[in-house]
């Protein structure tokens, strides 16, 4: 097999049906931005929206807006374009709030209605907003929080399970769980499934219904294209939703919000799991990532998706070898979501350079180099040009200079 | 006392030294909005900042604007912009989430912290949300709620009381608790006091400090001019602040979020009250409506604010005498806020009429008129023209056609 070269990548361009799609989005000139995976990209729709939600919506229609403008369904309106994404029924996804705290919702449910099972299981590593929200909960509902390693985890789900928290795309290393197989074992021993789907949602097929899943939860603001700290999502199973006791009890979740009653009674359906007055620019920003892929088909992503990465696989062996880079994320198509992850013990000054140079990924500690594959608007040139400029780097040593700079946050 | 007449209102126009403030805003033509302490109106300001964070911030800046746009530091940088309408510390007001989380977060901090107490007392009829997230929040933990007229209230918190939490100004009346008298007294009996100042931030002259107040929440949207669902916030007392234990304990409340360690570490003093990823477009919005309180004074706010609601209740008393009506809200100044609500059996379609001509305050049932004064925007003459077109309705008995109407859903 000859070494990959541009004009192989730029004819792959030519011939993708996704290449459309760029034009939906307004990038930077000089940037190949491979960090969709933390914030996505701004779509061109998106100031427009913004602008006549603020002038018309808010300014000239005020407080009417929550009906004319039907602000007051957005989160459910939202939640069923989610849906679509992830394999869920219609009333079943309502976009609110914060991943975080959505992971709070259902988790407390969750462990309210296992009663008397009294363990939590997820692995270490998971996304630290994860385990941060269980470890609090485990205090405030007087719970055990257990960590166990992944291919020991399903033998550690016992009698006394309520319920195990994974994310379904590993946020470091890119590696995929079977949704169905994980959710089936989970539930073979009476444990609830709760699926973070953060670094999966309009990123890789999800297929909740399919896999029989129970709750689930996510973010808008990475695949979804929604914009910084845009409203995540939650989804609750038809079977399980009339069970949910909602712990945030607020009243855009009671049954008629507009009764002004003193006594709460939750809303039937999933209606229940929202909590306070939606913020609305938030859902309409989010909207606009979401109408992206009204006409597409997560099948087609998915294809140019694992492309994608296996191409970037195959540039940085070819062309960055005997640099020490060690690819971390799997290399099977169905144990991993869409983002290639390399490890150096110098990853992050590397990072650092490859900013400098336009090459937007992003580094998380202590070694990982993570690019984020978004089909939309990622092209397969940029692969090319992504891998070129890692290779200079690479090759003359460019990030040293910059491995003495101070550590910046970065996000 | 001679009547009033639209001249005398004109000429309080052309001497209130807010009078210009009007400009900072964009209102519709042909519109008296008596609604902002429901929705605020939009500031001159917010469309172009908007505008720049989507075009520049987020999509040409992208991911790095969580550095460079100060985007990781907007709930602290607005928490002191709020502090001082609060009469609150720098370092103890963070911008976060909705009302109902952000009390949620703060009174399950604090029935842990006084723990073996076990009673939550607050009013009945206080705002639903409140209600609801403390009945919520009762069953998790297992907690006794006990409603108590306001009367009565203070005599019933006892040695097993743990949290006392009432809303500083009354959503449906605009009676205004003593805050620090109440502070006081409950404190005494071992307590801590939670004050929701949705309806008093920006409305009125608030002295957390001096009323040595142990937590508060609060609103965005309705004086603070934030925009539809901007982010609430929340006060902790300097010497409670190493105490709380964070429920929702998400990754923007830990020490070193960007570390990405397994292990929660609260972050010290305020930010650990954050939970998840910040919606930055909501922050930012709430800033511009902040940022308009910058060169202006409470104490001038309240004297208009005052004077309004004496010259509102005397023309709706010279002007609609005879028609029913009944003045709620109270008389004496310190004991109200910044509204002024009439009742009425036919409130509901009288409200409808009057928004039908383009005055727009709200209902809220079974009787209530509500009407908002807003002295940044709204003038003395307004106040005329408000109560000429209710007149106009009451006379002509216009509400009868609107009272077979269907009730439609408001906020």
């Amino acid at each position: 097999m000859s070494q990959l070269t541009r004009a192989d990548l730029e004819l792959l361009d030519a011939k993708d049906p996704l290449a459309p799609c760029r034009d939906r989005f307004t990038l930077p000139d000089g940037v190949i931005y491979m960090d969709g995976n933390s914030l996505g990209a701004l779509p061109r729709s998106t100031a427009a929206r913004i602008a006549d939600l603020i002038t018309r919506e808010w300014g000239q229609d005020l407080i009417k807006s929550w009906n004319t403008a039907e602000w007051i369904t957005y989160p459910t309106r939202l939640g069923d374009r989610i849906a679509t994404l992830i394999g869920a029924a219609p009333g079943t996804v309502v976009a609110a709030d914060s991943t975080s705290i959505n992971l709070y919702k259902l988790a407390a449910a969750a462990l309210k209605m296992q009663a008397p099972r009294r363990k939590i299981i997820t692995e270490p590593g998971n996304f630290p907003t994860d385990l941060y929200i269980l470890q609090g909960l485990a205090r405030y509902m007087d719970m055990e929080l257990v960590t166990v390693p992944r291919d020991r985890l399903l033998q550690a789900v016992d009698h006394d399970t309520a319920l195990v928290v994974l994310t379904h795309v590993h946020y470091k290393t890119g590696e995929m769980f079977p949704m169905a197989q994980v959710t089936r074992a989970v539930q073979d021993k009476g444990a609830l499934m709760l699926w973070d789907l953060s670094h999966s949602a309009g990123a890789v097929p999800v297929d909740l219904a399919g896999a029989n899943a129970d709750l689930a939860v996510g973010c808008g603001y990475k695949y979804l294209n929604g914009g910084p700290g845009a409203p995540g999502f939650l989804y609750v199973a038809q079977h399980l939703q009339d069970r949910i006791e909602p712990p945030l009890a607020g009243w855009m979740g009671h049954a008629t919000p507009f009764a002004f009653t003193d006594e709460y009674v939750p809303a039937p359906g999933i209606a229940r799991n929202l909590c306070g007055t939606p913020v609305i620019m938030g859902l309409a920003s989010l909207e606009e990532g979401l109408r992206l892929f009204e006409d597409l088909d997560m099948g087609d992503i998915r294809a140019k998706s694992l492309q994608m990465a296996d191409l970037f696989i195959r540039l940085v062996e070819e062309q960055c070898a005997g640099h020490g880079l060690e690819i971390v994320t799997p290399r099977a198509a169905e144990m991993r979501g869409s983002q290639c992850s390399l490890a150096h013990e110098e990853g992050y000054a590397i990072m650092q350079a490859l900013i400098a140079r336009g090459v937007i990924g992003d580094f998380r500690a202590p070694d990982i180099l993570r690019f984020g594959f978004t089909p939309l608007y990622l092209r397969y040139q940029d692969l090319w040009d992504a891998v070129a400029c890692l290779k200079d780097i690479m090759d003359s040593r460019a990030w040293d200079a910059a491995a003495y700079r101070t550590r910046a946050a970065v996000t």
